[in-house]
């Protein structure tokens, strides 16, 4: 039996440690910047992505701290468009993990540059050959994060969520938009550990499918919080997606279909792991946790 | 004699065409983002970054397909630079050479979207195989410009610029304001050539040297036209740096000696050269360019 919650808060603690490393240290800096990038990356959150990368990373036995390294970018990218997406002309948000945002924290200015930053520190991060030795894998890495975080991914999906409330998306445009925004970078993710071992295209798909299906039972169950939780646990502000009149899986299929279809997903996403045996009976659990979690 | 103007203009074409193939092409994307990304790239500018990727890879015989490509990325990170600076939260401008600024065109949260999205892209081009066959050479562009345009760079340089109204900076501060906000896109860029090249560090050491200082000389140029020029020459509006209360070269030196000191950096940057013997003479006449420039 995994005991998943123990494994994701180790990971998460060896993440921490790793952001505190590659992050700025703040030295002889007279503006906020580098200690607002701090503020936005550390402390706290799920740690989800790394946790995904460093688990794909060991189906392929690939050495810690490569993956803890590009667990450490994706982190900068999610945390980057946290920052930007909490920015008073895009969703506007105080609070983010029971803190106030970055840009109620320090300004709206320091919130730009701190995305701008910590997006740049991402492939920083990627290109150094600490990442790995081969040249090869660094710039697969940072061709698949920038396709998976620009324009055709993340933050393509994030213009989609701007117009959301007046597009009338149906289940084909919610799907689209979701897995734009946030499932381009779950994907990323766990194919990082095939690009980092250096592994053929099937196994490499079988973690993009994995990932793909998971991703949406990840936003579908994020949709059900934002209907169904509470406030204190979840950390931010509730609601907020009905009030703006937006489309989402809950309110085009419903609670009970949205929950149903999220656990389906969860197990088609264990589906793709076949290949793997058992060595992947941690992501099948996370598939399992992300349907299931409170917060 | 080099004939200035007729090879930027050529090199500017080229660049162009290059931006229009590489930028999405806003097929299917229900949201402005695509077409807002194409509008804050193309039809304007003296693509002067990309002049200098060209210039440096033909000391050294590179592909032009290949240079032009890295003049692209550059140049979509100079681009997304403008659109993040002139927001509300930045530096609150309108006109940018001559047209609407991104965010006045559409609105914030698409030019924040904007400007994250040719980041993405930036590093995305230089990853591809089709920036050059060899893939230490690309993880090398990637590092070199992360290193440029990050905390440490050009987003540095930023928020430095954010304080400098109320930092008091003196001759040392504003010239690490400067070296960070232009100089080192500017280094990358005269660099890149040589990473393309694969040459030994002695001579891409030459060319960061006669960056650098032409880079200084540029920004006291900019800083004088700041002061002396005509805004409907310049494209933008003038006299804000003194209006803002932030110490410049120019506030600092006074006209005739920020005059001075940009003639004598040009020289500087052109001494970096003799290695290159005749072949670096458009570089001459650029760091001889950029101090007499009107716009």
């Amino acid at each position: 039996m995994i005991d998943l919650a123990s494994a994701m808060a180790e990971s998460a603690r060896l993440t921490e440690a790793a952001l505190d490393r590659l992050l700025p240290k703040t030295v002889d800096d007279p503006t906020a910047l580098q200690e607002a990038m701090r503020y936005a990356c550390l402390g706290g959150g799920k740690r989800l992505r790394p946790f995904l990368v460093q688990e794909s990373a060991k189906l392929f036995g690939v050495a810690e701290h490569c993956a803890l390294r590009v667990a450490a970018a994706v982190e900068c990218v999610h945390c980057y468009s946290l920052v930007h997406d909490d920015l008073p002309a895009m969703d506007d948000d105080d609070l983010r993990r029971g803190r106030p945002t970055t840009h109620r924290q320090y300004d709206e200015a320091t919130a730009i540059l701190v995305g701008d930053g910590l997006l740049t520190l991402a492939f920083e991060i990627l290109a150094h050959p600490d990442t790995h030795a081969d040249p090869q894998v660094r710039v697969n890495l940072v061709a698949a994060l920038a396709v998976a975080s620009g324009y055709a991914g993340m933050v393509g999906g994030q213009a989609l969520d701007m117009v959301a409330d007046r597009a009338g998306f149906d289940i084909g445009g919610v799907t689209r938009l979701q897995r734009q925004k946030t499932g381009e970078l779950f994907a990323f993710s766990c194919e990082a550990g095939a690009i980092l071992g250096r592994v053929d295209s099937a196994r490499r798909g079988a973690l993009h499918g994995f990932a793909h299906d998971m991703g949406l039972a990840f936003q579908i169950a994020d949709d059900l919080l934002d209907v169904e939780g509470q406030e204190e646990e979840v950390g931010k502000p509730l609601h907020k997606d009905a009030e703006a009149g937006k489309a989402t899986f809950v309110s085009i299929l419903g609670l009970d279909r949205a929950r149903e279809q999220a656990r389906l997903l969860a197990e088609q996403a264990i589906g793709h792991l076949e290949v793997f045996e058992e060595r992947a009976d941690t992501l099948r659990a996370v598939a399992r946790f992300v349907v299931e979690r409170r917060t």
